[in-house]
């Protein structure tokens, strides 16, 4: 049995990732430092769903699959060597690193919370890869990156997966071909830090020849997966506050409590999205199909799919029925953009991911309609703002009118 | 009179800057934690000059000039507070940022060096600039980056100044400019932070419209400047140990001693040097001539000539009649590589750099020789070795060998 250890593995991707492996028969040990859970009593905000502690979930699983999963407490980014003794111990063929802070406006909120992604992000991945690199064991490190570390200016090309062809003109006048890291253009600092990622990675590859996999994922949206849904105990997260509930929850969340739905800026704004179900696939799909040792970091983009905001409120609004209120914007962004993203590399895996359109009814009654006696209204509202420029004021107005009607 | 906070002022290149500037007539604050002075006791390595303590050096600074110089033991990546602090009370229009371990081979060394130096540069880096974008004042960053972030195996362009137009090709086929960073391809963990240290600086100028410049720097050679030489007190650092040592001075140590220079490999590896009487020009020049608030970061090259290492070995062994032996390279890069450098932008505002040939001498004469008696053989060799597949035997034979027996 290959045994895979899943870091951030009580999280909202890591979680369903742990489950989906273990069921297709991998040994799983997550290693989390339950920072998500602690980030939620800060911010006074809580999952809608309720989520079990790690301990319950562990034992729920094994009641219901027959299915071991270990769990160990340790903070990647501060715990080098216990680390290194797990790895010692478990002898993993990969690792799949969920261990980062993975809100931008959770990264925008403050100093401390600028400084404490930077300093837990980097230093997470880079123990990994310290440690992968002196344990001599041929251990393929799957990295869950952010299609966000691109930025959302482009020029209007479609996205490659990584890498890029560009010409540049020699000393002759002679023009000829070299490849590059496709040019990030971080827009928060916890991005920032997902870009700083890849020169690692970059650097312990061609070092160390250690395999990596550096997954550019969209926003994840759906809660369930075929495993979490199994039993309540198993369920996974459903975040709507201003942090770390992406734009989609947010909406399904105001539909619920029958609020219009705000739309920051123009809602021009376009991102990729996948499902989470399609998320674990994806990890599963690339643990399977590592770089050859020696061979450059292998990047895929991991999304189905992009859709404006101003769309994706649409769409909600004609399921649910409520109104579409547009309000300012925090963020310090362009106020329409495109967005064309190469998802060719999980294609040719045989991805066929689940479209929002199909998925979208689950979601609304299943979980948000379901759970919407736990929903904290207080907590929704964007409070970060991008510069000392833009003073907490900005945020305003009919935003928090609504969610303060609540 | 406009302040300047020196981070690093105790260092090499950090001291003489602080003098330089101070005489100019700016009002000078070091901040430093004296972790050089802390890694020297690690290493059982010292200084061949005898470097006084910091209280001293700035005693004799105020005795010999009348100007005052500020310093604060303040660690940049951990006391942040303390940080945002003195720049609210010293009202910096500049900070030079020198507050990062700088050896490669240091960086290398083993599991704990490379963490340090990723925790240490990365957090110093970004403290700085989240000091500095929360303080609300406009105060230009100047940063000592390295040559070194590109690598050694280009493809035989002149390295340009940090930004290269490059022609991609749109959907329609036709092809378009873009201009992008440089891309970097660091060779070792310190190298990498530096890589690392330019996104945060692409991020912070565009968020918050920092001003930013960041220097590439050469091989710094040399050890006085005007004013370090105007009291023994004040004399600045030369490393000649296997990790903070730079190749011309463990050959000018050698041949002080009597021994053959050791070249590491071929000796093909080419490099750039600058003198440090001009590292501290050219950060004066930094200083007077910031990017426009808004703009992106100002990159300048900040070097003087390119050398091969064997040649430089040429060079010390003409002067001083020893022989030269060739031994392994302890390093994973290239044996042969060409290296072209624009370092226009400086030429631009004026510098007229020392070149290795006029000012070789007075470093054998007043440094090497002079300061003999304090030379500690078993420092000089490099211990570092580059992956876990070089067992440290790779350092070994005549290097050895020659070093033991002085």
């Amino acid at each position: 049995m290959e045994n895979v250890v899943v870091i951030g593995g009580d999280g909202f991707c890591g979680w369903p990732t742990a489950l989906h492996l273990s069921r297709r028969g991998y040994g799983v040990n997550i290693v989390d430092n339950l920072s998500r859970r602690r980030i939620d009593e800060e911010l006074g905000a809580t999952s809608l769903t309720p989520i079990a502690p790690i301990d319950q979930r562990i034992a729920a699983w094994k009641e219901i699959s027959g299915r071991e999963i270990g769990f160990d407490k340790i903070d990647v980014a501060l715990e080098f060597d216990a680390l290194v003794a797990l790895l010692n111990e478990v002898k993993p063929t990969a690792i799949v690193h969920f261990g980062e802070q993975r809100a931008a406006p959770y990264s925008m909120r403050g100093l401390s919370e600028k400084r404490y992604t930077v300093d837990n992000n980097i230093a997470a991945t880079h123990n990994i890869l310290a440690a992968v690199a002196a344990s001599g064991r041929d251990i393929h490190v799957v990295h869950l990156g952010t299609m966000g570390v691109y930025g959302y200016d482009g020029d209007g090309l479609e996205i490659p997966e990584g890498y890029q062809q560009v010409k540049v003109t020699g000393d002759d006048g002679a023009e000829f071909e070299r490849e590059i890291l496709y040019p990030t253009n971080p827009g928060s600092v916890y991005h920032m830090t997902k870009s700083m990622d890849q020169l690692m990675f970059q650097f312990y590859a061609k070092n160390d020849q250690l395999r990596i996999t550096d997954l550019h994922q969209g926003i994840v949206w759906g809660t369930q997966t075929p495993e979490t849904r199994l039993d309540e105990r198993l369920i996974n997260r459903f975040d709507y506050d201003g942090d770390y509930g992406t734009v989609l929850n947010r909406f399904l969340m105001q539909a619920a409590v029958g609020h219009p739905l705000s739309v920051h800026g123009t809602g021009g704004q376009t991102r990729a999205f996948i499902h989470i179900r399609d998320t674990v696939r994806c990890i599963e799909l690339a643990i399977a199909n590592p770089p050859a040792k020696g061979e450059r970091v292998v990047i895929r983009n991991q999304m189905a799919e992009t859709h404006r905001v101003r769309d994706l409120a649409k769409l909600v609004a004609s399921m649910t029925g409520v109104q579409v209120a547009f309000v300012d914007n925090p963020r310090k962004e362009a106020a329409e953009n495109d967005l064309r993203v190469s998802n060719q590399s999980f294609r040719d895996l045989g991805l066929k991911p689940t479209l929002l359109a199909e998925g979208l009814l689950e979601e609304t009654v299943d979980i948000a309609e379901k759970y919407v006696d736990r929903y904290r209204p207080s907590t929704i509202a964007a409070c970060s703002v991008w510069t000392t420029m833009n003073k907490p004021g900005i945020v305003k107005g009919v935003d928090r009118i609504e969610v303060s009607a609540a």
